[in-house]
């Protein structure tokens, strides 16, 4: 059982399953107050083992135990897998002529979450269960270990609960997203849905949720205020659910003192910040996560990620990956935008992606790669990290 | 023999296979003189026949025949597969620290290629058709179909005929690139490098090459003049070759009225274009390539597309895969940034990826669908060709 392939077939419980090849392997574990460079903690010529699911040893190639089974990675870099922290997975439907219609010049108003909306519902369980599962194959194909999966296309008590308990099928990090957007039945009365997104609906999403989050947003109109916003978040944490924020995406906005406010472990987007914004985060524990795919794909400005790693802020990128504004699942494209878009570095982009996103998780066993932790691993067709932004838009990477 | 993998398997000579369960089969075979969305002759409900590696039957797929094999693609999106026109694939060496120092604050100044230069002299042939072979298969593992390979990182007579010897055993569209730059040696000497790419190395290299190029740019010390690269093409032309040239890239040139001067197929790379280079292509036959990973990968201004085809010039995009500039072989990834950045729709941007692409090597066989033709089909995991820039960054295409 040689050859690249042969990694992932996993063997049976208890059994030793030896790595090699590995030409560099970037573990993300290095010293926490150092150049990015060093924070990737490359090690070259180790092995690895993994034993039920977990990774038992790792050390120099040479020293290297005998296993039961082997599989030679002949030359190729391993990273930690991906951690992609924002995604929307729950929907039904294709809006690619809505995309067609932008690019040719239709503006974008964000009202065609709707028209996910619609299919959503009246999609089966069946029917969503093997979209979710197919998208989460797709990432796992690209690198992604880890997926956060909002709900936000159901916007009623019975389609958002049901969502979080398909994404909670796939993944623990599920994340309760009512507020996405104010939907068309109840936009005569936004404080009647509010009033059901705090009290029922909540109460049905809660047992498939983690998380609680907002699309606190001034620049649409069906996006939420910084009251109603405060009121959704403060309503989820009293539930037990754990915040974050959609915030400052199409222009100046309060989302991101809203999200330092509530000690939010991430705000997602941060396309416009002020100074004082910057401030906020910089002195908070909450995480900028850029999703460049957006921007990329509704021809806005990107983020400016330098002054966010000037000030010091905590810096995750993700996919967003939805229907609407971005449909990439790929975390490889993520960082070399990352890189030639948003002026990361390599490094930077890398850790962005890994313990970037475990940390806009609230997660510190995932994102990296040690002893005793997850055999969560991205294998890439290539003989170091630096080719995943080299290399864009080849599909170089998978999950072991 | 069913599901979508099967289609890969070819059936024996004279054998029949039958491919069905396509959602969307695009032609890029429609109506010349018609907008770029009925130029895509996209069909539905179809089925096709492969026979000998050619289509053999394009109908109804109620009207399917009895065939020896079938696959069903289960509801995919077949498009032509992608004509890759410019490409640097015989290369050794990895230049991925350069791009990281470059987008790290290092300016690129183009002296890189001495880098490649230095290890593919090095490198044995062995080496070398191990090295194209993968990137060849890469490609079609993302649906090309077609390549063009430059000959321009061996810079001395026998590895420039060489690198053309290993292209020609995987590709008819092989380029002699000697004046791709004056290598280090000729430094002190550029007019004896131009006798020799003229003269000795021209000889050697054209029994391997259908194609003569020079990069035509004012803006680098070591590509060529306007008169330089005339030379160059003539002698070119003179043995049989057929022209294109690398043009306008860095900025204001020669190279477009250049390419039109000698009737060359291609002019590419385009960034830079004044109204005399607009009009001059738009009363010629020549095609302006676009190579948007460049731009991507270096951090440049995009070349205007939408002037391009607003003055009715032809229009291809490809990869410009090389170690240097842009080492992405994804041309699914050039069609999304052609949309996303470029500003093209993704009727045009398929369009120039394929019949573009023929058209900029003079070919009419390739590039679009048709019974009598060659099966030269990508398969993309999607319902609908939009999709190849809506889903920018996730590996959808395949070659069939």
């Amino acid at each position: 059982m040689t050859g690249p392939d042969a990694a992932t077939r996993r063997p049976g419980p208890g059994r030793a399953h030896l790595i090699t090849g590995i030409a560099e392997l970037v573990t993300c574990d290095g010293p926490a107050n150092s150049t990015p460079e060093e924070r990737l903690g490359i090690l070259r010529d180790v092995a690895v083992v993994v034993t039920d699911g977990r990774i038992s040893w790792l050390g120099a190639a040479s020293d290297a135990p005998a296993c039961d089974s082997q599989a030679d990675l002949e030359g190729r870099c391993v990273t930690p897998g991906f951690v992609d922290s924002h995604s929307h997975l729950v929907f039904a439907g294709d809006r690619s002529a809505e995309f067609s219609a932008r690019m040719t010049g239709v503006p974008y108003d964000g009202g065609g979450i709707g028209v996910s909306m619609a299919a959503t519902r009246a999609a089966s369980d069946e029917t969503l269960r093997r979209l979710v599962a197919a998208r989460v194959a797709e990432m796992r194909s690209q690198g992604t270990t880890t997926v956060e999966i909002k709900s936000g296309y159901g916007l009623s008590v019975l389609d958002e609960a049901r969502s979080l308990r398909l994404a909670h099928e796939v993944t623990p990090e599920t994340t309760f997203l009512g507020a996405h957007v104010v939907p068309p039945e109840h936009r005569g009365d936004r404080t009647a849905y509010l009033d059901l997104v705090v009290g029922e609906m909540l109460q049905a999403c809660r047992p498939w949720a983690r998380w609680v989050d907002v699309f606190c947003e001034p620049h649409s109109p069906y996006a939420f205020t910084a009251e109603e916003s405060r009121r959704v978040l403060s309503a989820g944490i009293a539930a037990g659910l754990l915040p974050r924020v959609h915030g400052n995406q199409l222009g100046p906005g309060p989302g991101v003192q809203l999200a330092v406010e509530v000690g939010a472990a991430s705000v997602d987007h941060c396309t416009y910040l002020s100074d004082a914004d910057i401030d906020a985060l910089a002195g908070s524990a909450t995480v900028a996560t850029l999703l460049p795919g957006v921007e990329f794909s509704t021809r806005s400005p990107y983020p400016d990620a330098r002054r966010l790693l000037a000030a010091g802020v905590s810096v995750a990128i993700a996919t967003d990956c939805n229907p609407g504004t971005c449909y990439s699942s790929s975390m490889p494209f993520m960082i070399a935008l990352a890189v030639a878009a948003m002026r990361m570095s390599p490094a930077e982009a890398l850790l962005a992606a890994t313990v970037g996103g475990a940390r806009a998780l609230r997660r510190s066993d995932i994102g990296r790669v040690y002893v005793g932790g997850p055999a969560d691993l991205a294998v890439l067709d290539a003989p170091n990290h630096q080719h995943l932004a080299y290399r864009a838009g080849v599909p170089l990477a998978r999950a072991l």
